[in-house]
């Protein structure tokens, strides 16, 4: 049996990295998979998973020879990482990302990478979890899974299908779009709900009682995206700004209308959206299930 | 042995009034327990599950000779129903009741009742989860949940001991404060997280995408209390609008704050307010477990 990837390297094992490369590894889809982070310890540890074949905390010498090369880290390391790969990136190097936000990744591999800016696949795996770290990484992370790849005009067809055909290996369903859609769509089912998270236990961090002692278990729920790690929701704010503040000005409004809804006693509406609401979120509950 | 209350009848026999009866069966606690429904279906099935031992959709008779009676059915309905069991409560019977809201059923209760206000003791045990009805009830609902009381001045000792002690025979931790503190607290822990998952789900649905498709793991479990029931939501907006209109308000003012960072590209003011939101989230986490 051939392997369909003879070499790749993942720069950053963290739960994305780390899930991916032990998925592959159940596949046998690559031959060998090398690791890279700046700390050792979590390398052994992937390496003791059997998720990595072998690592280097040395950048230029992880991805030497690499078919394919993943970038797993937080977007705010981009930058000085394709900086560095840059000049020893052989022409046959793909590389793709994991990144939540795709507009302003693309624009930074165009304009680090230059003329192999081509090589550049943009992805996004849309299966996070409030956890982190290699030691939360399983095989089965992307089962069933979106991956939202976004290919750019210089993106040869055999490029983008190597990276589609990888994500598909790991059971991920694969969809195309453009950088700009993906950051919209991602704004509004992602990164206000996480802002509205974030923003709600800020909020109550300033009320006078030890509210907390009485939420009852909804907020548990509600709250959970909330423990998502700091760094990174810190970095898709400031990378989808725009889309970003035009949903929470949005969201805003509407809460707006509900509170004019509330304010006049109106009832019926209440009820109404209230009903739309619950009929909407059971109808995407059952969709999960499909 | 003998049992702490002699005849117990409970009015709406749905999810809470169902737990309730089945939780109070369980210990012993009572001789008789009552239901009532305008639903002669909810009455057989909870008659069936062991929950009451008899059951009546006459009101009147439903309630006679009652010790306690336990109102467990929308807020909307408390008016109807207290103005029809008033002329025939004994002097000897307490009522109260399992409603969300607080300030406006004592009011309510103070303006039916009348003179026999001082009989009402109102309640709110905190242990929602979005499903409902009788089918959902389960016998241990209550353990290690906390139930609010909102005693007044008129309520004897006594009175409040009898209720206190009921809720704690299910297991539940009883917490006494004013129905003013009560809504104050309750319109910041689970009014305002549900008007704001209600909210999002109608934003949402004003998406040209089919956004839904694209949510992640995290957005479910944001989203589950969109799934409560309408008509209880309405009921609460309506009855404790003055504090939900109020923290509407004011959070819309924190998300203010929290654009002006995002649009300032103020990168450590964001990491600290996500990272001590993150914080205060784990913690709220590991006192659920304590």
């Amino acid at each position: 049996m051939t392997h369909k990837i003879n070499k790749l390297t993942i720069i950053g094992v963290g739960l994305m990295g780390g899930s991916l490369a032990q998925a592959l590894k159940k596949q046998n889809y690559v031959k060998e998979i090398v690791g890279f982070s700046r700390d050792e310890n979590k390398l052994k540890i992937a390496k003791n998973m059997g998720a990595i074949d072998s690592y280097s905390n040395n950048l230029l010498q992880a991805v030497q020879g690499a078919d394919v090369i993943v970038i797993a880290t937080p977007v705010a390391s981009f930058e000085a990482l394709l900086t560095q790969i840059n000049p020893v990136l052989s022409k046959q190097t793909l590389i793709t990302d994991v990144g939540s936000v795709k507009g302003s990744v693309m624009a930074l591999a165009q304009q680090v990478l230059g003329n192999k800016a081509h090589q550049f696949i943009g992805g996004h795996p849309i299966a996070g979890v409030e956890k982190s770290g290699v030691e939360a990484s399983v095989n089965n992370l992307f089962e069933s899974k979106k991956v939202i790849l976004t290919p750019k005009k210089d993106n040869t067809a055999s490029a983008i299908t190597t990276i589609k055909n990888m994500w598909q290996a790991v059971g991920a369903v694969v969809v195309e779009m453009s950088a700009q859609q993906h950051d919209d769509i991602l704004s509004s089912t992602s990164h206000l709900p996480h802002i509205l998270a974030f923003g709600l236990m800020d909020y109550l961090s300033n009320q006078t009682d030890d509210v907390y002692q009485y939420a009852a278990g909804g907020f548990k729920d509600f709250s959970r995206i909330a423990s998502s790690d700091a760094t990174m929701w810190r970095d898709i704010c400031l990378n989808n700004k725009t889309a970003i503040l035009k949903d929470i000005k949005a969201y805003q409004l509407n809460l707006d209308k509900i509170s004019k809804l509330i304010e006049l006693n109106d009832s019926q509406s209440l009820f109404e959206l209230f009903q739309k609401s619950k009929k909407d979120r059971d109808n995407y509950l059952i969709s999960l299930h499909k």
